[in-house]
């Protein structure tokens, strides 16, 4: 999507054939800085230290890390070392797994010597099917957007957390079909959640749909039920980090609290994601283990301080703890449809297959 | 309650007979601090700067105020000036109405003379008052925490924003039940939402339970939905700011979400106050005008900075705005009980006129 006017993907080959630039995602929103990867230790930190976040992007940055590992060497224990660091950097993601797998299962029947070359076609495929997947998103997600629009008035969107293009190569998830309707003309404005405690709503949202133009207000996570009690919001569509089988949705903390609250109001709530984010070896979303996070990610908040520096504030008195479950778990009854980039169905077992009748 | 292990109010009379001491709110929880008013200028100063708050609060500082203004004269222009100077601080408080009616209408039939000592009888009688409300809130609700508790697990109690005794001159309104339940020794743990924007819960609910001895944990206002999905919530408990003649309930933004998930988990929903925050003129919560505050307070955290002094941070990208609703409507379908002074009653039209008959 577009910063400062010009088109920009949070990864690209660098033009010397022999590096990676990325957005360095710790300095956002408050400066935008790239940064240049030149071996497989540059991309393993970039995960490990957060510079690229999302499921999808860091699939995709594991992907080059492989390549810069093989312009220092294409052996067969270059390769399983580099794979083996990589995935040590966030055990927890499937989309790191599986760009590992495809590279290391393109590059390993290879002969050493034609390695470099497969490695960086093979990644830059793998880019351009997440770009692929996130505009089949947006281009679903937009049809439903214009069902919810009435005429004259822009069309009200809650968003929480960001499941933007930042998160991936391109596009986004939950922000894809904003953009695909934005692109197309369709008047809009997206209420962010700030998305407390690690802010991304206020600092990564904000940021991408600023940027990019699209209209938006940053509201405290607490007022979405009051928006949608006042019929301030015509749909909501938030992303996913892990989708059960029967459709219940894995999400960012709070993601259950503002779908009760469009349930309440008869507002249309949506979750858009791709494929490899349903667990299909899950029946239902009980089985879903919820990471509790450091304590300090609610205790501490960090943006532009008075100097104009990124700096903190400490909110909680002296003695006081805090705890932070990072996800939860939206039933499926509470979803009105989910949003692939096969098309849109009802969250359900049902409707999960018959997108996917291969899984049947 | 305790502070430092010493029995605290927010207000009360000099030892000197001519000041009143409050704490200064706004360096709470980073630092407790102790101010003298002197004078009428004083008092409307501590209710305008938010150094005193909590509608029970502000109205017993505006009597105080009064008796600080007759200390320099008692006649009757001294008297009105108070009065208007007083309630021009917060022209939307009931409370702040009620005390300084009453103060009016003690003091102006009396002789200029006897009219100081009159003063500070009138306002120890209305700290009193309002202690004494507060106190058979928190034994009504101990009740229904009892009720609540399992044996053996420490009763799980969640709540919203500061209705605590901060806000009232001693025991609070929705923390009163807690302070009662702690006193009697039922086992208890408070997750307590930090409620944004404001963070009243971070700062004021913790620094107060803190103190007190009672055990808590906070918590971002995004995790209580998944609290209660998983069991960890037995009861919640919040304070009001208006409750409309059905049983509606106007309070802090992000109470409804609270409501909300209560209701999907049967997890009871209370809601604590005295009689002065019911609007018998309204017939429902849909006419309650909502407060939009300024969107700074979305924008810009206050906290503790690095070097330990209470510094900000601005979390909102450059060109990004905030919308911030200060306050919202729970449907009185979603109360499981309303705790007055009287006892607890349905969130109903009937139900309130079954503690207050003398309104029917």
């Amino acid at each position: 999507m577009r910063v400062g006017g010009r088109a920009t993907r949070t990864i690209w080959p660098g033009e010397d054939g022999a590096s990676v630039g990325i957005i360095d995602q710790t300095r956002l929103p408050h400066a935008f800085e790239t940064i240049v990867l030149r071996g497989l230790g540059d991309a393993a930190r970039a995960i490990r230290d957060m510079q690229v976040r999302g499921a999808p992007l860091i699939g995709v940055t594991a992907a080059y890390g492989v390549c810069l590992a093989m312009r220092a060497d294409t052996g067969d224990a270059s390769l399983e070392r580099a794979c083996e660091t990589l995935l040590a950097t966030r055990p927890t993601a499937v989309n790191l797994r599986f760009a590992l797998e495809a590279m290391r299962a393109s590059l390993a029947p290879l002969p050493a010597g034609e390695r470099l070359a497969a490695a960086w076609r093979r990644a830059a495929e793998l880019a351009e099917e997440d770009v692929a997947l996130c505009r089949a998103i947006g281009e679903h997600g937009a049809k439903r957007l214009r069902e919810a629009s009435r005429d004259g008035a822009p069309l009200q969107v809650l968003t929480h957390c960001n499941a933007g293009w930042l998160a991936t190569v391109d596009w986004g998830t939950a922000l894809a079909p904003i953009y695909v309707a934005h692109e197309e003309a369709l008047p809009l404005h997206v209420w962010v959640d700030e998305t407390r405690p690690r802010n991304q709503g206020a600092s990564l949202t904000a940021w991408e749909l600023g940027r990019h133009g699209v209209p938006h207000t940053v509201i405290a996570d607490n007022a979405g039920g009051h928006l949608m009690r006042n019929g301030r919001v015509d749909v909501c569509i938030t992303g996913a980090d892990r989708v059960a089988a029967n459709g219940d949705v894995c999400n960012k903390i709070g993601t259950y609290l503002k779908a009760l609250a469009a349930r309440d109001n008869d507002v249309p709530f949506y979750v858009a994601f791709p494929y490899t984010t349903i667990d299909w070896t899950l029946p239902d979303g009980t089985g879903i283990p919820i990471e509790e996070r450091d304590a300090t990610e609610v205790s501490r908040v960090t943006g532009r301080g008075p100097d104009g520096d990124v700096s903190w504030v400490d909110i909680l008195p002296e003695g006081s703890a805090a705890a932070n479950p990072a996800f939860d778990v939206t039933p499926a009854r509470l979803v009105s449809g989910l949003i692939t980039e096969r098309g849109v169905c009802a969250a359900s077992a049902e409707g999960l297959r018959s997108l996917y009748p291969e899984r049947a």
